[in-house]
């Protein structure tokens, strides 16, 4: 399960995204699920103004670090992940689904680097948290060999084999969503007020046994008896109630209801 | 895991929807996992061949129905599944997570009506296999009150609560994308138990709407309507009548019921 500190340590690289409402789109993503770290390596500066699709994620989007190559936006990192659509290339990395490379990633963040010893080389890193990079490649190409090569591993979000289809990639802000989801699914359990009805007490025994009683008076009254006999005995009618499961508050209301209208028709409820 | 054919039975609804790119990235993920029945539920003609960011998912806009009313666009589902963002309005329904809610729409697809008996009512589906619906709401305002009635239950993404963010919402492109990867995803830690009845079909959503049309038509000749005016509205009565939780089997038998009581009222049904 993942931390709001956890959160902040996963690193979401874009590498040569070209158009703006899907870098857009992948900022919004991050921030529906928590995420706030963006960088965006590309060689011309980066539309990230033009990034309109962003609704609600401009916060995401003004810290968003423009990177000159992959190998310094993964710098801080100490483990690097690289998405693909299988097929797309030769794969030279080990490669996992999703589902499979989610709980890698966590235990990662898990870990803490030592703390550096005292005389520890100057370049070792002073941070004790560690960061985790997740790569998306360009709308057009992924990841290229070069930038593959930055990563420990890959994954890949499975996708429905079609038939003559060539290239199967996905949507970049769709495929980030589905990553990012997938990251934070442990914690969904936790953040879901339980239903409102959850708590709703099952009717009575006695309360359903008057709502039989009442249907069976109507069934009298309305000549469904005589068309339907054999839905009629007073086994069939309790049963056909029992399986209704109303609870405490909608057998009241089944109740009335019968009452109405077994007054229209007349007869004494 | 679902199959192929599995996949045919989760029928997409989208209501209200408006951008047509959101409609086509609906339909480019609906692709991307294997799905292909969508269905739009607009006033106006939806404008399917403007859904230019269906990149590959040409197949599913072309077969997308277009549909008059939600009731229309279920009617053939026996499970019916609305998804929201928590704390859009008050829920009158029960929530789950997306985690949560997969298993239980697999489990459901799972399960095969049984065959009608030979002297089964004239009313009861012939179908075997089930449809499950789930519905998208507008872009802006989610799903209405009126179209959440037409619901069994609800689910949710869970995401990331943000102070003094109000509306919490997704794309809804990526929203389907998250919650169509998490139906196909394998995951043998949520298999859900067979419920005990499921020997028993669940009503089709256009039966249990012909309950509600003929109770509300009963409140209304009964003047139930007229003493208990806030137990009456169309989406309580929906609700209401979807609670009952009635089968294949019993739902004729209520439909029976209430016409029958309309006939001794001396009304039309």
């Amino acid at each position: 399960m993942l931390g709001v500190v956890d959160l902040d340590r996963i690193v979401v690289v874009l590498v040569r995204a070209r158009n703006p409402s899907n870098i857009g789109a992948v900022a919004r993503a991050m921030y529906d699920f928590g995420f706030s770290r963006l960088r965006v390596v590309n060689e011309f500066a980066p539309p990230l103004e033009a990034a309109k699709s962003a609704v609600d994620a401009s916060d995401v989007i003004a810290a968003a670090q423009s990177c000159a190559s992959v190998a310094e936006a993964v710098a801080d990192c100490t483990l690097v992940v690289g998405t693909t659509a299988v097929g797309e290339r030769d794969l030279q990395h080990e490669l996992f689904t999703l589902a499979e490379a989610a709980p890698r990633i966590r235990a990662e963040l898990s870990r803490h680097n030592p703390a550096p010893e005292q005389d520890a080389l100057a370049d070792a890193p002073p941070a004790t948290a560690r960061n985790v990079a997740l790569l998306f490649g360009s709308e057009k190409t992924g990841l290229s060999n070069e930038e593959l090569s930055h990563c420990n591993w890959l994954m890949t979000i499975p996708m429905h084999e079609h038939t003559g289809r060539k290239h199967a990639s996905m949507n970049l802000g769709q495929a980030a969503a589905v990553c990012l989801y997938e990251l934070v699914r442990d914690d969904s359990r936790a953040q879901v007020p339980l239903a409102p009805d959850a708590a709703s007490a099952p009717a009575s025994a006695a309360q359903l046994e008057r709502v039989t009683e009442l249907l069976r008076e109507v069934m009298q009254q309305t000549e469904y008896t005589r068309r339907h006999a054999h839905n009629c005995s007073p086994d069939h009618v309790r049963r056909l109630v029992r399986r209704m499961g109303a609870d405490a508050v909608d057998a009241p209301v089944w109740i009335g209801i019968l009452k109405q209208v077994l007054w229209k028709l007349g007869g004494k409820p």
